[in-house]
């Protein structure tokens, strides 16, 4: 491939879809235990744990758009912009949603 | 009142079904994005927005969870043995995981 | 004492009294840092050192109310208000705010 | 340019530094509120108040740090080094400490 990628997960990109079908699967594990009148604690439970893989995802790729701006952004005179976007992601992912 | 039930979300259980499920598909939706080699940052914003949904989930069943305590956990002498239990899982969500 | 208290965290009113006055001496040492301009990933790291402080500090107050509402809630028909009131606390310092 | 700055929050320096005065003086109120027996549901909208206020100075912090490393770190090769210290520090303030 001779192009420049325009997002800095590639490499990644098959550990991330692998953490995604586990989540997938985290949450309807959850489904399967309010079907089944689980403790609410231990749903409360897997749902964190949710949420801790998403901001794992959401780190991994917060991590590789970082370096991906780092490498291209500047010479490309994108750096202002690409900086103001990724705070803005933070921004969300601090306050979720 | 014959049966006394052991999870406080019953009355919510459809509710919450549907939003679990609403959630499994926001997850689907990341992993196409992902396979689709969509921009970080918008993935990053749909993650954002299941952080939120998970959020609402979760409040949810505290909320009914907190609001059985009150009226059992007293009459039947658990209220400390619950409180705890409840506030370790505030903490688990406050600190994600 | 033969009145009942309006809060439930008196017994480590002192514990919190300190624990509130360490964060603001933080607090001051975060102004001082940038005052002696710091390197900013240093600052980063004591303000997250605050707020896991003021996580504290909030949990235990969320604690020492929930078991108080346990004890006194229920038994003043005054369960549901305060389940309400609790869970509103419980979601803006998930949402921070 | 004679002198790199070795931080990138400069140009908001004093805006910082009244904000966090801002957030010490919030922080002696809450101990104030405690002081005077304050309602505990009150203290923690206070508490998530302050919690809302030091996330705005790191984001702050934050922002003028990536700008600064779009234009400083891949010029200086150090654009790795500089994201990879970035991304912890965002790691710690999502966990929170």
């Amino acid at each position: 491939m001779t192009t420049t990628p325009t997002r800095g997960y590639t490499a990644t990109k098959d550990q991330l879809q692998s953490r995604l079908r586990r989540i997938e699967g985290q949450v309807r594990g959850v489904e399967k235990m309010v079907d089944e009148d689980r403790y609410c604690i231990d749903v409360l439970t897997q749902i964190s744990a949710i949420q801790a893989a998403l901001d794992k995802v959401a780190l991994g790729l917060l991590d590789d758009h970082a370096r991906h701006c780092m490498h291209h952004g500047a010479a490309e005179g994108k750096g202002e912009e690409m900086a103001t976007e990724m705070m803005a992601a933070v921004g969300r992912l601090m306050r979720r949603g």
